[in-house]
C-alpha cells in the first residue's frame, strides 16, 4: 500500500538492534484519520470471507483492530497477556514469545467470546518471527473457529514470521512489506 | 445515556469485591458498532471544546478512545503502564495505584506526542476511585496542554474519583453513573 510506506519513509525511525519506531501514527500515538484508510484496505481485501469477529492482542493492535472492525460491522476480541499460566478459569490460552522482553507470555481469550461457526479475522501492527500471530491462530483453532486471514501492517518481510504463517495455509495480508532495513541505508520494500 | 444503561443492565455482571463486568461489549471483547454510538455521544458533548487529541490509557481505553476519535478526526494518544520508573528518556510520566493488583504503577508518554497549545479530551471505560484519570490529568498539565475534559463510559458515582476530579475543575461526562450495586440488589443507577 503505497499511502502506508511513504508514510513509513517519512515517520518512521529505525533504531539499533532492527528496530522500526511508527509510534507516531501507529503504536503510541494513532493517526485515527490514517488508519481508518489501512482498515478500509482490510476490508477491501477480506470483505468476501464472512468474517464475523475480529481477533487482535493488547495493546497496540486494538486500535487498528477497533477502526477495522467499523468497516465490517463486527466485533472485536483482544487477547490479554500475562506472565502467569492457568490464572483464569475458562479461557483459551497459548503461549508466546516476547523478542523485545526476552521471555515467554500467555495470551489469553474468554471462551464466552470465540467458538465454533466464528470467522475469525486476525489483525495486528507487525508480523516479524510470528511468534504472537502463531499464538493468535493456535488459539483460534483451540476454539474450535477458523482462522480466515491476517492483516498485518507492516511486515518484516526478511524475518521468517510471514513464511512460516503462510506455510500453514494462513492467507496473510501485510500493508507494507520490508525487504531490508539498516540506520546506514534506510528502508526498502519488497518490490 | 439509556442504551449504555440498558445495555449494562443486559449484559454486566456484578460480581464480588464491588467487581462489574462488562467484557463483553466493553473491556475484551469490543462492540465496535455500539461503542460507536457511544463516540458519538461523547462527540456531541464536547464538539464545541476545541480537541485536538484525544488521550487514553492502554488496554482497555484504546478501543473506546479510536472510536470516539473518528467522530473527531483527531489523533488518539495510549499512556503505557510499566512498573518501572524512570526507564525512559523523553517521556512525561505521572503515578497511579491499581486496586485491582494492589500496587503502583507508572504512566508515560512520550514528550513528543503532548505539549502546549494541545486540547485534550481524556477517555476511559471505567471511573472508580479515580486514580488512573488523576494521573492522566497531572500528566497532560505537566505538558502544558489543557484538559478539556474527562468522557467516562462508566461511573462507580458511589465512589470518590469523580467528585474528586471534578473538584479540580474538570469537566466529567459519564454515560452510565452507577449509584449502588450489588450481587443481591443489582445494579442501580443515578437518576
Amino acid at each position: 500500500m503505497k499511502l502506508l510506506e511513504e508514510r513509513i519513509l517519512k515517520d518512521g525511525k529505525v533504531g539499533a538492534g532492527n528496530v522500526l519506531k511508527v509510534d507516531s501514527f501507529l503504536n503510541h500515538q494513532i493517526d485515527v484519520p490514517f488508519i481508518t484508510l489501512l482498515g478500509e484496505e482490510f476490508h477491501r481485501l477480506f470483505s468476501d470471507e464472512g468474517v464475523n469477529k475480529i481477533l487482535t492482542i493488547e495493546a497496540s493492535g486494538i486500535g487498528i483492530a477497533c477502526l477495522t472492525a467499523v468497516r465490517f460491522g463486527v466485533p472485536v476480541v483482544f487477547a490479554k497477556k500475562t506472565l502467569t499460566s492457568n490464572i483464569y478459569a475458562d479461557v483459551y490460552t497459548s503461549s508466546a514469545f516476547s523478542y523485545t522482553h526476552q521471555k515467554n507470555y500467555e495470551i489469553v481469550v474468554s471462551k464466552q467470546f470465540l467458538g465454533e461457526g466464528d470467522r475469525v479475522l486476525i489483525i495486528d501492527d507487525f508480523l516479524a518471527k510470528g511468534s504472537a500471530l502463531l499464538a493468535l491462530i493456535s488459539l483460534v483453532r483451540e476454539a474450535g473457529a477458523e482462522v480466515v486471514g491476517a492483516g498485518i501492517v507492516i511486515e518484516k518481510a526478511y524475518q521468517e514470521g510471514g513464511s512460516v504463517v503462510r506455510a500453514q495455509g494462513v492467507r496473510v495480508e501485510s500493508l507494507a512489506r520490508i525487504a531490508s532495513m539498516s540506520v546506514e541505508d534506510g528502508i526498502r520494500f519488497v518490490d
